[in-house]
């Protein structure tokens, strides 16, 4: 089953968009307490986005919006974190992506989820203009349910947008 | 008027934590299309609202949550950017900060609105622990108006968090 | 009253082109004795200066020269630092502008003057020529008096590059 | 069947400390004409090892070497590199770190290989001192073999070193 | 020949201390005319003066000021540019740092005087309190004139602040 | 003496395109227990490198290769660390380059080699295609053992690769 958007574009699959990356956090990355800085972590959840949507798209892309997102734990200096994004719903030219982070200390103990976020990218084309996207070829009921939500999602942004 | 949150802290006001920060996109915040990256600015918008509740309560603070933020214009390489952090609302450790974030060609054009972002902020103490805030010391009529806005949306965080 | 260089370029205030940069000291500004480098901070006064100057003109500017600079207290890791930039004098091409840096400690205490710098920037057009700057429209008594000091620190400094 | 080391620390698998990084080639990583300079691609490949290495050994790391590394492929702005690092050998203190790194254009193309590498490192203790780390848990035929190739690099690196 | 400040600490030479730095101009240094911006270099002056007063005091420094330093040259993206420090003065806990930057078009072309200047650093204890320096072993004619020079900007600057 | 590489341009010596630099390791290139990460390291080593190439050719360079690298010595935060680069041999467009890296405290102690390493860069032309490069200008008895030892490494690499 592909996602219902017309489009002469092949249809692309979740896993072939799908990207991940592990980091260390380093003194760089943190406040003289040693907490990370919550938007060094938002600044990489918006590069693993735009890496699995130009994955799909196949072409440059532009951050639209994030929506609501709460650390739910903290990240410390010499933690380990995993970013792991993944398409889950498109529109004619937009994508939700959703990023989950983890982190766990890297002297052993056991990993915790930090954050999750959901990401709207946009395609554009060489004009910086709107370029449509591949449908998604979903390959299992998760993918599907996912799908289902995150139009639901779509539609609520519209609706709030257009207040 | 002050906020109605007890505390044995001096009130204080909003302009006094007000924070800006005026900045140049440089090649190396951009994609290779010209485009900002979206993580870029939210890193900045952090940085800013940061400073904002470090100077209201004095102490380290951490990132608690980022509201829906929507970029409604594309921020370019040798744009002026201009962010501006304000308190709104207290809890008894938490704060919500209000980043407006606008954007204008260094050479040129009319400024334009970028984004707006409401960070939730925490103090901590010397243990990470949270520690009790200032209350708000609200000086004009838009303030009082903001600080009422604020709580219904800390309200509605607590809501959504439960669920 | 407006600055007295001829010009068929509408006079701006200096209010249109004041640049503030709030700015949290951290771990990869300092050395690790957590005090921070003077480079970092003459670094950011220049970014300010930049901004400042290429308000003014609408062009791409170019710094001429710094001014003898003293950092009369430290600055350390955890300091709130405040940069403020105006521009005082403007010649055809060439800009004066003042940048102060104050900083205070995130967790309290009472802010101390760091640095006050007097930076020369350059206009130029598409071609990497000076280009002709609009005249500055001097609005208070103290824009005046500033106006006149800067005019004879660049005859002083006109003197000086002519030995 | 796990490593010969003999260790009393329990055996953990290959898959356990995996780690890859999937990154955007920006402007900042590369020359003025395009190409990715090949020491920015070395030290990424050593953030996965070092993240590899230190999920194994639940420890702090250090490099020890790097063996000789080819780039057989440029890699330009614009493009998706993707880093995988798997541990294929472990010592008494010491773990062989294999790290593949492969570039796509993000606007389309076949990906291709631009690097293979082999790095040790070595675990710490709170002294820094060489620590013991796990015995390797190996479950495949392929795993196998790469632990046997990895023991004959061990041992070429000392003669070498003993030279 | 010594510097007659009195030190029971060993004389130490010019050459021992003298640091350099070949940098390449990158894309992150420059706006987006292709022109470095003037406080990047200003940094690296500060960063080499820092290596050179750190390696004559054997201790942590700090930069105390920066004497008026003109830019009269531009510097590009592709330039190869050259730092070069060394100390010519030194007083009970302070030190003058001479330093000249040279660039040269990577694709070559004559290398061009970029800019001078004279840093002074202080010596810190680790109390962060100024620090006695060893005296100044002068090898060269060049040497003691440039020595005596700098006294009289020492003294120049001591007026300076008095004001 | 000049190598034996035909070629129409005219020798340039190893002096001409030596290329050093001192930097200080900041906390910003080091792990949480004050260790500086191989991969910093080896990121600045091959910029050294490509100064050296790019002096010598003239022209824009890509890294070919680096031999294997040891790390003999740690690098910690404070360290002065200096990187020399000198050219050993060429080929037809490309160039071998000896990196040797060293570290001392800045608060005084005995300097330590860190690691040498061997880096192959090629020159290109504008469309990214080998370019011919200089013949060396051997000067010294030291020169010419070095440059027979690289040609012996180039044949040694082409074997391996031709594997």
């Amino acid at each position: 089953m592909t996602a219902t958007v017309a489009s002469s574009l092949p249809p692309r699959t979740v896993a072939l968009s799908r990207a991940t990356m592990d980091r260390l956090i380093v003194p760089s990355d943190v406040n003289f307490h040693g907490n990370a800085f919550g938007g060094k972590i938002l600044a990489d959840v918006d590069q693993v986005a735009y890496i699995t949507a130009s994955r799909h798209a196949k072409t440059t892309c532009v951050t639209a919006s994030f929506d609501r997102a709460d650390f739910v734990a903290p990240v410390h200096v010499g933690d380990l974190v995993r970013f792991d994004a993944r398409i889950t719903c498109v529109g004619r030219s937009s994508m939700e992506i959703w990023v989950r982070v983890d982190a766990e200390p890297s002297e052993g103990g056991a990993p915790r989820r930090v954050l999750e976020a959901f990401v709207t990218m946009v395609a554009l084309d060489a004009d910086n203009r709107p370029a449509a996207v591949p449908p998604l070829a979903l390959e299992t009921e998760e993918e599907r349910r996912r799908f289902a939500e995150g139009q639901a999602r779509m539609a609520a942004r519209r609706r709030e947008a257009g207040r």
